[in-house]
Order: C-alpha cells, then sequence, then structure tokens
C-alpha cells in the first residue's frame, strides 16, 4: 500500500512543501530517491512520478526547490519563479541538498543507496546536487537542462550519470549537450546519455500535447526512458 | 542445446561462409537475427555473438560480406579487405541481403520478425541493408560507422533503429553522428543514440585490451549496450 503525503520543512528560512511516497506495508531499509520537478514547481505531474518510484520499491521524496505554495500555471510564471535557481546555484544545491538530508532521515532509507531524478529544470537540480559531492549512487536527468556554471565540480560527483534527451530538445540544443559531455568526459565521471529520435522537450510530461514545439509528450520516448531509468537503478542500487 | 555451424553459400558469383546459430531443441517459429562482422571479416566474436542471440532464441545468421576464406589478421589487412565495401554501397547491400534471404529461408524463421545487428563496419552494413528497404523490424549498429553516400534513401527504412556509439570514439566522430542524426530526423525514422561516456571504438569486443585509442575494450558500455539490444528486441520484435 502506496502511503503519499504532502511534507512541510525548511530551509535555511524559507518554508518548503515536498512530497513523500512509500510502501508502508513494506519494512527494513531500501533505496531512496529524491525527484526534483520542473520550472514550473512542485506539482501533480512530478508527485505521480514519485508514487511510481514508491511502486518500485523505493523510498521516493520529491523535494520543493522554490517554496510552499510557490507553483507557476503559465509559461511567464515559471520563468520568473524559476529564474533565481538558474541564476544561483549555491541556492538551489542547498535547496536540494534539505530535500536529501529528509531522504536519508526516512527510517527505510539505506543511505549508502540513494540516488536522484530531476526532470527539465530538475535536471539542473540534480546534477547540480550531484556536482556538490552530494552521496548519490546515480543521478537520471530527463530532458535534462545540462548547462552550468560550476563544470569543474564535476570532478566531486560520486555517482554515476544517466541522461535522456530528446534529440530535437530546443531547449537543450547540441552545444548544450556537447559541452555537457566534455564536462563529464574530462573529470572522468561515469556517463551515458540517450538521445530519442523526434522528441523535443518535456517528452514525458503526459499532460502536454504529443504535437508541437518547443514541448510535447512522446509516449515511446517516456516508455523508453522510463526503461533505461529502472535498468540504470539495478545496476546503481543492485535494486 | 545450440547448433552452430559454418554455412557456405554464393552471392552474385562469390563464395561466401556464413555462420548459423539457433536452438536445435526449440520448435516452430521464431525471430531471425542477422549479424554483420567488423571490418576485420567474419570471425570468431562475432560468431560468439551470434552464439549469444541463439541463446536468447533467436535464429541468428552471420552473414560474410568479404567472401569465403577473406579474414584480416592485420590492420592493414582490414583496411585492404573492408575498402571496395565501404566504396561500393550496392555491392555491401547485396551481400547483406544474400544473408537475409537465407535467414528468411530458414524453417524456425518467423520472416514478420527480422531485425540485424553489426560491429563497427558492420554498422555500414545493417543501416545500408535497412535504408536499402529491407524488412527489417529493426537495426542495432554497436560501435558503427554511420556514414552514408544515400542518405536520402534513409525515407526506405522499415523498421527501428538503435545505435550504441562510445562517446569518444575517434572512427565515428561527432560530425558523422550529427549528420547521421539529421538523416534521422530528416526521413522520420525512428530511431535512438545511446553515448556510453568513456568508451572508444569497438567497445563491446573482448579481445581488445581494455585502454588505448582508437579502440579498447569497456566492459561496463559492452554490458550495457547488449542489455539496451535486448530492450529494443523486446520492444520491436515482441518476444
Amino acid at each position: 500500500m502506496i502511503k503519499a503525503h504532502d511534507h512541510d520543512y525548511q530551509h535555511a528560512g524559507t518554508a518548503c512543501e515536498g512530497y513523500w511516497a512509500f510502501d508502508e506495508g513494506k519494512s527494513g531499509k531500501r533505496p531512496g530517491i529524491l525527484v526534483a520537478h520542473e520550472w514550473n514547481g512542485l506539482q501533480d505531474y512530478v508527485k505521480k512520478r514519485t508514487q511510481m518510484l514508491a511502486e518500485m520499491g523505493y523510498v521516493a521524496f520529491a523535494a520543493d526547490i522554490f517554496g510552499k505554495g510557490v507553483r507557476a500555471k503559465s509559461f511567464p510564471e515559471c520563468e520568473k519563479i524559476s529564474a533565481p535557481y538558474y541564476q544561483d546555484r549555491a541556492l538551489t544545491r542547498g535547496r536540494a541538498q534539505a530535500g536529501l538530508d529528509l531522504l536519508a532521515k526516512h527510517p527505510n532509507v539505506d543511505t549508502s543507496k540513494m540516488a536522484a531524478i530531476g526532470y527539465c529544470f530538475g535536471g539542473i537540480v540534480v546534477l547540480e546536487l550531484a556536482r556538490s559531492g552530494a552521496p548519490l549512487k546515480g543521478v537520471v536527468a530527463f530532458h535534462g537542462q545540462l548547462n552550468t556554471p560550476n563544470a569543474a565540480d564535476a570532478k566531486n560527483i560520486k555517482g554515476k550519470v544517466l541522461v535522456l534527451h530528446g534529440a530535437i530538445d530546443p531547449v537543450v540544443p547540441p552545444a548544450e549537450v556537447a559541452a555537457f559531455e566534455k564536462e563529464m568526459e574530462d573529470a572522468k565521471v561515469d556517463w551515458q546519455l540517450v538521445s530519442y529520435g523526434g522528441a523535443v522537450h518535456t517528452f514525458t510530461n503526459w499532460n502536454l500535447p504529443t504535437t508541437g514545439m518547443p514541448a510535447a509528450y512522446n509516449e515511446k520516448a517516456d516508455k523508453r526512458s522510463w526503461l533505461a531509468m529502472k535498468n540504470f537503478f539495478a545496476e546503481v542500487l543492485g535494486q
């Protein structure tokens, strides 16, 4: 039986509202997965993904990066609420770390088996968290943005990295992908990148229409990328 | 019980020696997989891959592209025996088609479920075969070369395409990858490309040393790419 609920917490004086999901009928330690939301804030889509991770047997926590109640309904609102966190990566790392700290304290989490997944802006979040040296066995970015002002910090990455990328994503263009690949190679990170043909930005989000630019749902790429994540977790978490 | 054996056949007056592998204890129709060898010709490495496909339940046939006995032991020999087939793509397509025709005639092959995999030069082979309009449900290129003088023929591709690529493969450089991706997008092919960080050319071939340029074995990328192929076949062949 999956238990899922909002959870109030604080980071550096900011009220946050995250979201837990785990199987309460299951005892014992298991891997913990941190989930990082898109640029519209922690909304139903990411909550559903958090539940899906719980159904796979993990303890999952969706961190609230923007703060309680800070959720966008329109494109300009998304730009406005996310901008400070694209800008101030130290703040973003701290906010992500606060979520990871909570996850690590969950009585059922095996802290030697933690990983993080992020969507779009959440790619920034989980990759910056990894660059900060957080004890993550793996990081998965779904149509994640890959840019960073902190490329040299890639040497701190402790786990493996999987990027699941829309091949024609105009939000994450080839130059950004190339810079990221170079960053990973230079730091000798264990990384992989899958390009899904025909997929644009946000290809996993079933709330979007299936055609159009720059973002659209792509069912094939969604299913393939979720399976790629499962296989990656089987490798890096052992379950 | 896997039955595996060499098989003499002809293509356009040229004697060829291919290699079959299938489970002779298994009855009924099943998918057929064509295997295309590296630039050194059909040798033990590719025979072993053919056997591994048979162990997965497929009927597998390794085509002989260069002709019976044409096998290279040195780098210059590889260059010499492969050059005509890089050059004359119509010949290469024909040679590959001869192998596919044999596969299709095997009594246990379900001809509605055929696919092809190729290694290095074999990437050229299976992709050209697909561009010729061959009835393949899927094509997999392992560290395959992706260039073609026939980009417009991509519109003939009937199945799905999976490229498993070494991210720092100097034999298949970024410009070749980019041109291939554009070719696939322009033709609206269902394609995916996985880049394995730290992997150079020929990363699946366990006969190579594990370090060095331009080619080296990479166990992680080998295992991950084989799993990616399995998942792809599960999707495109249904088993």
